[in-house]
């Protein structure tokens, strides 16, 4: 099945925002063993038209994303109405959902809103749950020598993203012949570099039949996507745990904070984490795991002396003899977090995230990173010099991985 | 001047990484004044050559990334000498800088190698300081009925910006008409939504000549860019500044992290943070900002009731006669917070982010977030139902919103 992605947007091509969508869909779509052929982004306004017109000759699928808004250069509708060669009509089921969400939430509708109700004749609405454009699903029609159908999607992530989930792929799922065996696979690593694997397995998969390997470098950590019939994914995921059994923390795409809280939940633990150099987003990151109530308490962003003093305790002597970043204060705060909260595993960070801040003896990217539990303590040291944000997003993957591996115990 | 960007790689089409390219290129030609026009992602391999066909006979100039490494499916060399109806010959210079490049490093270099040295008869080799793959500049041809220049530029983000910095601008500084002045600039709002602006404003912008206006909108926030000659853009930042005033957090694109930040560093004031459902985040934006530590003492992720009590010393009774999400209980995490730091300003949050946890008197998207100073207290109520990212996101900057307005009195 050939798809094509179009993304619309002036905001994408002055770079103001970076193009998520495409990357998101051609993932999601890759999971159901489809591969989008080639996307394209285009301006808002009339440049839609031509495009859509090209796509349908090439394509047995168009998804489209943005230009249904209220506002006048939103004019997917009307472009997808006129390659289609039919006309739009409001679709009066469609007119009544918008005015309930505006009532929902006590506002006015604008008159704008009404010209979201139109279809294309033949067109199904797709509803929305989370906003005011309902997305259309022209089913296939002739275009040329093949058949293509055309999605209208909305721009805003949270309203795209669950009308893909909801309503694009069932459909997708029916029109594609799916006998093909194409599945794809990601492997995640912590611990270990993509020169590793270049080094260690890339030969060895080279001989698996019918394989296609792909590398994906991240702050501290490394994905491995595997793409082909299953057997041959079965066969190099294989090679690769047995390569590095301990540095795989998902062979199902998994995040490493959903695998953390997933642990923490089938082992009845508690975590509680003391964060300096992270500012937080080690907390953020767990949070953004649904459930996470049930197995995180307590969170100290102990961004100054005086709070790694006041709220873990931390020996004023320690930080005077050591600093704030040494193995020392890392397991003092460690320490501190576990003893002031009810949890079972206390993890904490003290680092230079810079640009500013470092030292010839403690240059900018150095950290500490401790763990303590009721039975042992330790700590680590490592070094991000990479940048402020690469510095925050690997050192919090560091510490969630020392979480894994001591739950793994 | 009409530009288009192709960018090569399975691995955008997958999913497994994000198409930074095409944002950047964007971003970097907005500030030149030139807009790209489309932009185009292909697998690597063959579709390129017809992808470089069709965009030739539309545009003045083509910036291609990525497929002139040495591997078999790197054919954008190739592709590139077909379309301009070329031969390739090795330049012996090129050559001779990838066997130093090789040799400098300790390393063998290997045979396909000496393919990244082919070069389209009449294109310029672009040296490329930091990697193998010289890219290539064919100077503008006949196409059709237009001319148009092809640049080809590297995949790895190292070695394609700096080739693009050196190489390509001054080239295409010297191709374009730069007589116009279009300029860029993006104004940034929270506490109002797209569609106030669309009634408010829409028809008087309109009214300015020569001016592009767009909307990007985001979890509680709404961008608002301006493109044209600088007298147009100036009168329309001043109309919206008119009708917005408070709502403006940024004339020049900063986030509200760095303003916030910016602002607490100019008054001298501290700020602390206690957050319950948005688990850490805030304190992750906030030191996201170079300079934090000058500005934010203690944070406090309180998920539990218990940490309510311990870390804020939030009352019990008032947990159970209100519940956790209630204003008298973000009113007492806010207070807890100025109390336990040495801060002048202190926000609190605490909320349902979903998907469960909701009853009927508070659904999920509820929360409330209170703001304490030692001369004032108050708390306001919002509602986010559109998922735990959009939700934690959405509280984060409507809580340093609070911050913003109070340090502007």
């Amino acid at each position: 099945m050939r798809i094509e992605i179009i993304n619309t947007g002036n905001e994408l091509l002055l770079g103001t925002t970076l193009n998520t969508h495409g990357a998101w869909l051609g993932g999601e779509l890759a999971t159901l063993g489809l591969r989008v052929q080639r996307q394209i982004t285009v301006p808002d306004g009339d440049a839609i038209t031509a495009e859509l017109r090209e796509a349908m000759e090439r394509s047995d699928a168009i998804i489209v994303t943005g230009g249904i808004g209220p506002t006048s250069d939103d004019i997917t509708r009307e472009a997808t109405a006129e390659v289609l060669g039919v006309e739009l009509i409001t679709d009066e089921a469609a007119l009544r959902s918008i005015e309930a969400f505006f009532a929902h939430r006590d506002r006015a509708m604008a008159e704008e809103n009404k010209k979201q109700a139109l279809n294309p004749v033949g067109a199904d609405i797709l509803p929305n749950q989370h906003g005011t454009a309902p997305g259309i699903y022209a089913p296939p029609r002739m275009s040329g020598d093949r058949l293509c159908a055309i999605f209208l999607l909305p721009g805003p992530p949270g309203e795209m993203k669950p009308m893909f989930n909801n309503e694009v792929v069932p459909r997708l799922k029916s029109l594609a012949d799916v006998t093909d065996d194409q599945q794809v696979r990601t492997l995640r690593f912590t611990g270990i570099g993509e020169s590793d694997f270049h080094n260690c397995l890339d030969d060895t998969l080279a001989q698996i039949e019918n394989l296609e390997v792909g590398y994906c470098a991240r702050p501290a950590e490394v994905d491995l996507r595997l793409i082909g019939p299953m057997d041959s994914i079965v066969q190099a995921a294989d090679i690769a745990l047995t390569a590095f059994p301990n540095e795989c923390f998902s062979h199902t795409g998994e995040s490493l904070e959903e695998v953390v809280v997933k642990q923490l939940m089938e082992k009845g633990k508690k975590l509680s984490l003391a964060e300096s150099c992270t500012g937080g987003l080690i907390a953020s990151r767990i949070t953004d795991v649904s459930g996470a109530s049930d197995v995180f308490t307590h969170g100290f962003v102990t961004y100054s002396n005086h709070a790694k003093q006041q709220l873990l305790g931390v020996n004023e002597v320690l930080l005077e003899t050591h600093g704030a970043v040494s193995k020392e204060v890392a397991l003092a705060m460690a320490e501190g977090a576990l003893a002031r909260s009810r949890a079972d595993i206390a993890v904490a960070v003290t680092g230079i995230a810079g640009p500013t801040g470092g030292s010839e003896s403690k240059p900018v990217g150095t950290v500490w990173i401790a763990l303590a539990t009721p039975r042992k303590r330790f700590a680590i040291k490592k070094f991000h010099p990479q940048g402020r944000e690469y510095f925050k997003q690997s050192t919090s993957q560091n510490a969630l991985d020392l979480v894994r591996r001591t739950l793994m115990e």
